[in-house]
């Protein structure tokens, strides 16, 4: 494999020193870029576009074209893994994603298997060796999946859902049944994150979206035990260097204490938390990636440059901070947008790093 | 006005000595009960049934009627206010409240005066006093309304928003005006919260929905400063009797300790927060309103009983928890799983008060 040009983002994240703060953003291969629609309109759909090993490469490069980013992240959706287990994924236009079979009785949990990454979801693995390949060492590739509860939330409920009827109904009612699941999808996501990293992925990023809609008592039991199991079963090393582990609960930051004795190497914040608080909380346990409000690139360059500088200046000097946005990009941003929130970490971020 | 026969809601608010846990909950007149259904129809529709004192007193003494609850409250809509500053609030069927003329610009904004409840929002006032009337000292009624930001959000948006794009481009782009908004909204609230409690409300509650939706520093600048704003202006004494207020953001669960700075005598909680480690947080500063998540109500009377269980437990001995779902009952909860939860906190919460 090539050496890589710049791994500041892979330093970050293990707080070994850098010159500036990197930077990379959740859902930055995405709508709000017209080459990006392009490219999706090319592939029919979106699953069309996640299973084409090309296409997938092509929009994953594609923003580290325009922006100067530190890090690519594998373009897939979340739902791979239960598409693979034979729910049958499916995107209803304007609907978000969808399963033709989701998991209601003991009988459908039964018949979950951990999915052989390499054979079931090899348009997978390949789009990463081919990104890694096209990458050339540019920057650091990232791997992701959904978080067992996350996955666990779209399988039983069948698709997306506001308040968890389902699914919750499930856990209070029949918790054994709910971790038996939950047990399947640990073991399935730790195999499809070290198929990844053995593909070439760098850092790996597990998205626990819909953890933040459990009790705190919840939570720990049916989501954080689940990530703990992932955490324990992962590559820690590949090509000679650590992968580092970010874990993202939206809506999580209460419990940030709790994710930091799991063990990742980072963790995500949302905007709602306040990062020099978070810092002070987690210590030098963890990096932290974050954790602009998304609707922040809705507002001028000049507005959102100031924002930039303000969240840098929370977290301070020292190593250790990822700038992201606290969510995925919202697709009709206008994309000079992004320039100005990039160039503002390019040219703000090195006084903290002296 | 007749003599209060069962105070426990407002002395468990002021911390003061009761001999089990108080219970209400948040929406308990509502699509969930039969005979509200069946009132509702008969107003034709949701505006319909506020805006007429006698059905809305109808169907705010309807739970009492079932299940023992320890107060009630007025039934209404958090947008009555922006509906009499003139913006024309309707409900579209199946998609929530609208309004006919959203806040677009800072024309828009010099518009908007505060109304004065007693002739611009004659029908809750009156509402107020005939339920209290019809009350008749069974149990304390509460008067609320939304919180400016939150009021805010649905002026800007024109209805109900997922990510509150317009209202937080104008809040970065523009916050002078924004501030002149809120500070219109907060004196609006403050008045119309003083005419309920005029009318014979006994506590209120200060809902502050989208509050959660903030990065921490605009909450604080732009949400709980005009709280702050209201709690000054509220009346602290009608009938002799101390007036509490509740202030509750969904999603505040990391800045309880600075909503105890304002000088709320309660603080509402979702369920994500953790009661035990938010009554450590807030020590004796506040009492706590909550957290059962509202989708515990699915799940078998058992589990519900053992729910109810936990939370007391967790708040532990002492006044001061007023036992409530962490937002408000789904529409389609079966009543008797209602029944379960208020009989569960009658039977285990006096063992926390000898």
């Amino acid at each position: 494999m090539t050496e890589l040009q710049n791994d500041i983002f892979l330093r970050a994240l293990l707080k070994q020193p850098v010159d500036r703060t990197p930077i990379w953003m959740m859902r930055q291969a995405g709508r709000y870029l017209p080459e990006y629609r392009k490219v999706r309109a090319q592939a029919g759909n979106f699953m069309g576009l996640c299973t084409n090993p090309e296409l997938a490469c092509e929009v994953t490069l594609q923003p580290l074209e325009r922006f100067r980013f530190d890090a690519a992240i594998l373009f897939s959706d979340i739902l791979t893994i239960p598409d693979a287990m034979g729910l049958g994924l499916y995107f209803a236009e304007g609907e978000g994603p969808k399963f033709e079979r989701p998991v209601n009785s003991a009988a459908d949990i039964d018949k979950l298997n951990v999915p052989d990454p390499v054979s079931d979801l090899s348009y997978v693995v390949d789009a990463v060796s081919l990104i890694r390949k096209n990458l050339n060492g540019r920057v650091p590739l990232i791997g992701f999946s959904g978080s067992p509860w996350t996955l666990a939330t779209y399988m039983v409920e069948g698709g997306s859902s506001k308040s968890f009827q389902k699914v919750k109904a499930m856990m209070f009612d029949q918790p054994a049944l709910m971790h038996k699941m939950l047990d399947v999808l640990a073991q399935s996501v730790a195999a499809y994150l070290n198929a990844q990293i053995e593909a070439g992925a760098q850092a790996v990023m597990i998205f626990d979206t819909w953890g933040g809609s459990l009790s705190t008592e919840d939570y720990q039991e049916f989501s954080l035990n689940y990530a703990r199991q992932i955490r324990s079963l992962l590559k820690t090393e590949s090509e000679g260097r650590q992968v580092p582990v970010i874990f993202f609960t939206k809506g999580g930051g209460q419990w940030l204490e709790s994710m930091v004795d799991v063990g990742f190497d980072a963790l995500g914040l949302d905007w709602q938390t306040d990062i020099a608080n978070a810092r002070q909380r987690v210590g030098d346990k963890v990096a932290l990636q974050g954790n602009m409000d998304p609707v922040t690139l809705y507002a001028s360059p000049d507005v959102i440059r100031m924002k930039v500088k303000s969240i840098l200046e929370k977290y301070g000097a020292g190593s250790g901070h990822v700038f992201n946005l606290g969510h995925g990009i919202l697709p009709d941003i206008d994309p000079h947008h992004v320039e100005a929130m990039v160039e503002a970490v390019h040219e703000f971020s090195p006084q903290y790093h002296v």
